[in-house]
């Protein structure tokens, strides 16, 4: 809570500054545990209590900082101002709104500690081979509006704190629990040791969303959108399906989640009905 | 349904390549009536008894010809044949999967030629300053697996047949009803004159999604996830909200489009429930 003092930085050689370098090529490559937030509405949600991850540093455009001094003094970290020229030249593409930080990943957690203990209900999004940054953002951001406990990834899937995943998920990959399995895991092992039921969520799926009574702690399985779940799996698990139109059964599969995702937690009483007080939250990613 | 005969292209700037040319540049400034389909699956969509579109002409690299001669002699364009080198060339970046159509957008239907005659049932979707492709792109997509009758567009929102929009469409903007309202229409006016009931979605709606019984004849109005609908239309509509979870209530409009379609479709009996036979159709856009 105390208040930070920036740091003028003109140089964009400036040490200081790598972690913000060549952001597009480093998103290619890793960044060895250090990940790149971008804009207010994110900053803010690394600053806020339910933030998973410390920020190392903040680098702001100079207009910017009066209006962030509160977000700041949360955050705990070093505050570099930097007009947009040197910020564009370090990222090396224009910068517009002038907010960029670079946050610490930290330890990677295990899956069981972010599902609650049975008996207690349960929610759980599961991602199989999602290699598209766009659709695990989007899977994130549908967790966090629908209240799961958290995301598992497969070693197949992308990484929700790559650049752009972050921002499709409209910063909800900062604070969803999410924890990646090791490679070769096994879905239906994972949820039995989990006490979570699976739901593998397909075109293909047996019983319809809205027929399926959910269960009090579910797996829901979501694949990527050309082969999608594995057949092994799909032969094994309960599986679902959405009704659809006939003639054009396609969804993007972020989509599809969000459907059952609202289906299951509704009926577990998960989601509030008020309305939002004041203007629409929303914003475009 | 004649065997077409292909035509090998080997200069860059062949006159008959034009409408290929600068493919990124041009959607920028519009394309006069024309429009780029990309892909194997957008192709067949255009050869689809559901097509709203007729083909000007295709270009393919060599190797893809023969696994679509089926598709060309439905579409009755001249077929160019040029190796990926060139159409990369042509378009001014690498052109991957080496299926490339331009298509005419002909005449702008009116909006009352699309939807139902009342007493008909009728789900319209209306897209109100949605300025993001991959949004217009993505709502088309919906639309489509969801059976709505057609998409309006106000002045402000993007064109659904922008190449990149067609692509997250999953080629739903190719067959797909849409048309656009004039500069300055009002919603309010339009749904009066179609014998619509509007249904505004929006986080500060005052009716919840599930508890609402859906009119038969219903225009579902998005507006764009920043300023949101307009409050004047807000004021004087049936207003609608998606139950989320405490503390994030944030949506991509595409998703939370679906949520809605998916809700009053199947209330309308619009969906089919049987599951789709053979892998999943899905595919990454």
């Amino acid at each position: 809570m105390s208040p930070v003092t920036p740091v003028a930085i003109v140089d964009p050689a400036d040490p200081r500054l790598a972690p913000y370098a060549a952001m597009r090529e480093r998103d290619l490559v890793g960044r060895q545990g250090r990940f790149i937030v971008e804009g207010e509405v994110t900053l803010r949600l690394m600053a806020s209590a339910r933030a998973r991850f410390r920020t190392e540093s903040v680098l702001l455009a100079p207009e910017r900082w009066p209006g962030l001094a509160d977000v700041l003094g949360r955050l705990g970290a070093p505050v570099y101002l930097a007009g947009k020229p040197v910020m564009s030249a370090v990222a090396g593409f224009p910068i517009h709104r002038g907010v960029l930080a670079v946050g610490l990943a930290g330890p990677a957690p295990e899956p069981a500690a972010l599902v609650p203990q049975p008996p207690a209900p349960a929610l759980v999004l599961g991602l199989a081979g999602l290699t598209n940054h766009d659709n695990v953002g989007a899977c994130l951001r549908n967790a966090a509006a629908f209240g799961a406990d958290a995301v598992l990834l497969d070693a197949a899937s992308c990484d929700p704190l790559y650049r752009k995943a972050i921002r499709v998920s409209a910063g909800a990959a900062l604070i969803t629990p999410f924890a990646r399995l090791p490679a070769g895991a096994d879905w239906l092992a994972i949820a039995r040791s989990l006490a979570l039921e699976p739901l593998a969520l397909s075109p293909s799926g047996r019983e319809t969303l809205d027929a399926a009574p959910p269960p009090a702690r579910a797996l829901l399985l979501l694949g990527t959108e050309g082969p999608g779940l594995p057949a092994g799996l799909m032969a094994r698990a309960r599986t679902l399906r959405i009704p659809m139109a006939s003639g054009f059964d396609s969804l993007n599969v972020a989509t599809a989640g969000a459907l059952a995702l609202s289906r299951l937690a509704g009926a577990a009483g998960r989601l509030i009905p008020a309305p939002a007080a004041g203007p629409d939250p929303r914003e475009d990613c």
